[in-house]
């Protein structure tokens, strides 16, 4: 995959500079621009005509084999052993990015917010300007998909459907006993769930941080990751987010689930989410805004008399989240499907995920992952949606 | 756990600063300073008496309720939403964190070599003064462990083993045909064996990002985490260092195996290496140097007429890495056991892991965690050392 930059070059050029640097890793933008991470910080140029890298000896075999750069410096062709022993390490790490740039005509580079304070000051000792890009103009190019990162999204919520299966056999096979779920003997809690999710991820290849499993009252709060026994013929909302190891892509969805019998009430605000749910599907296309989406959603909820923040900005009950968000090498990104987001483009990947809470009634999210499409989109998403089981 | 933060108040001081300011998470100097970490990058202030939070009103109740903060204030408190509705959410940041600082008669801070030079350049340009601290006095402060930390890091390697003894038994269950191990009737792999360990970590509330399951000549690579088929009569190094996902605090382990029978050679290597071992573990003490316990693992492999980077600088097998490091919040910190390593204090937890690699040969390491006392050291592993299964 080669991601189109120019859009970058042209910032570069806009404010007279003569590239872009990172001094980082794991920070999405630098994955994407030089196509390589390493486990500690590294040095990556983009000099309006392709990326170049500065890692250590460590590094330097995979990030042939792997990076897009079209070059690749080990920290010893600058002398870096030499000016440690001399100078002591961090001297001799700014001396050497300084002579690496130099060695690329560059004298001054735009550098991202969060790039390290430590070497932008040392870098201007060195004689460097350095000036903070704050209109993120790397995570606006990487909104949108090429082919291949699509593939890289569909891959990982494959994974995801087989992990949300694997927590909906759970919950499907478990007994009530006293109003609880009941697997193998033991009261089935959200740790045992999120704990099956996690291992079916893992066999395939996915990581993640966190899941939500949260029932009732739990679920009332978007935030909440849950805990506890599962109870039955209540809510059980599941959210799950994993990155494939490999590509490190991200996937996302959420299903609501009742073991048992779910009340009128429960039944109603499920049927409702699905409409809003599919008027958000409806309105996306490219050149919608991500307001737009944002708006169907809202006008369904309180044509049917629930708050929503944006009849009531206080509200806690509702709908009281975004509509949904992008996402890739980062779990959230651009674009924002809320009253802030802009024209969605088509290869965006976003999410579609409204709900409704109330701690009284617990809560309600239905997440499907679509591909914007010059039209409408395309829906990577394969899962059902089913409310009883 | 009330860590003894005197000697950063005396750097805070002796730089003529009002306080040492952090903007950032997954920070392990910013964790460990005020107890608390968030998913997204917050406020920390210590002003040399205690620490002061600056969150969003999504982390205020998580961070009243786990953090050690003295003081925990809402972005809302400084009217963030209204300064974002008029200049945007970047400006408004910004200027709430002046008017927090302000608030705290705070005009100078420290920061982090790491810290986001978008803040910085920032609060430079609302009149405050920004200077990187370079020492590092933190990460140091934090290699002498409380006993709280020394719990939380025996409670990771009690996990750790159990992986251990997973990898074990599935290694000791296999049977041999032509040569490889074959489990269930598939090949056992190093991933299926990774897969197993990080199933058993899981369940034991840990979380880990690499384990290394090297056979053969992977294994002779010290930085190769393994991959493909196990073979019968070859050296299987495994390194487990899982973090405790509750507390956040890590364990780290390492055994050489082999299933069948380990050559003459393999063995005499085995031996050394645990000789070596041994004879690092006798020169910890409190005083010592992290160099000393280096030099008598070197003493013992160059005795016996390996090489050693000591000897020669250039080699690429024998004893290739330093001895071990500290491991606390972070898998890797102060203080070192390698040849620039300085002395070593009571409290400090730190790994014993010399080795062999050689191609033509396979790997050979053996690794446990132990924390420095005044006399000697304290092992925190329990894993037995046996070649031969």
């Amino acid at each position: 995959m080669e991601p189109d930059l120019s859009r970058l070059a042209d910032a570069i050029d806009d404010r007279g500079a003569d590239g872009y640097l990172f001094d980082g890793h794991d920070d999405s933008d630098q994955t994407y621009v030089c196509g390589f991470d390493a486990p500690d910080p590294f040095i990556a140029l983009y000099d309006g005509a392709g990326a170049h890298l500065l890692v250590s000896g460590l590094e330097y075999g995979r990030a042939v084999s792997e990076s897009r750069a079209d070059s690749i410096s080990r920290l010893d062709e600058y002398h870096y052993q030499e000016r440690a022993a001399e100078d002591g390490p961090r001297a001799a790490r700014l001396a050497t990015i300084a002579a690496f740039l130099a060695d690329h005509d560059v004298e001054s580079v735009l550098v991202p917010e969060r790039f390290p304070t430590g070497t932008a000051d040392g870098l201007r000792e060195h004689g460097l300007d350095i000036s903070v890009e704050r209109e993120g103009v790397i995570t606006e190019i990487r909104s949108v998909k090429t082919d291949e990162e699509i593939e890289h999204v569909r891959r990982a919520q494959r994974a995801n459907e087989a992990a949300m299966a694997r927590a909906e056999e759970l919950i499907e096979g478990a007994t009530v006993e006293d109003g609880q779920l009941v697997h193998d003997g033991d009261v089935l809690t959200s740790e045992r769930v999120k704990e099956a999710i996690e291992i079916e991820l893992l066999r395939r290849g996915c990581a993640l941080d966190e899941t939500i499993v949260a029932c009732g009252a739990n679920g009332a709060d978007p935030h909440d990751r849950g805990s506890g026994p599962l109870e039955a013929d209540e809510a059980i909302v599941i959210d799950i987010f994993p990155r494939d190891k490999e590509t490190g892509y991200h996937a996302d969805m959420t299903r609501t689930f009742v073991r048992g019998t779910a009340s009128d009430e429960l039944r109603e605000r499920y049927e409702i989410t699905h409409e809003a749910h599919q008027a958000a599907l409806d309105a996306v296309e490219a050149g919608a805004t991500g307001a737009d989406v944002h708006d169907a959603v809202c006008d369904v909820y309180e044509e049917a008399g629930y708050a929503t923040l944006r009849d009531d900005p206080s509200t806690e009950i509702g709908f009281i989240h975004g509509t949904g968000h992008g996402i890739g090498l980062d779990v959230h990104e651009l674009p924002r499907l809320n009253p802030t987001g802009g024209e969605l483009q088509a290869g965006q990947i976003i999410t579609i995920e409204p709900g409704l809470y109330d701690p009284e009634v617990g809560g309600i999210r239905i997440e499907d992952l679509v591909v914007v499409t010059e039209n409408g989109y395309e829906n990577l998403t394969e899962y059902p949606k089913e409310l009883t089981m």
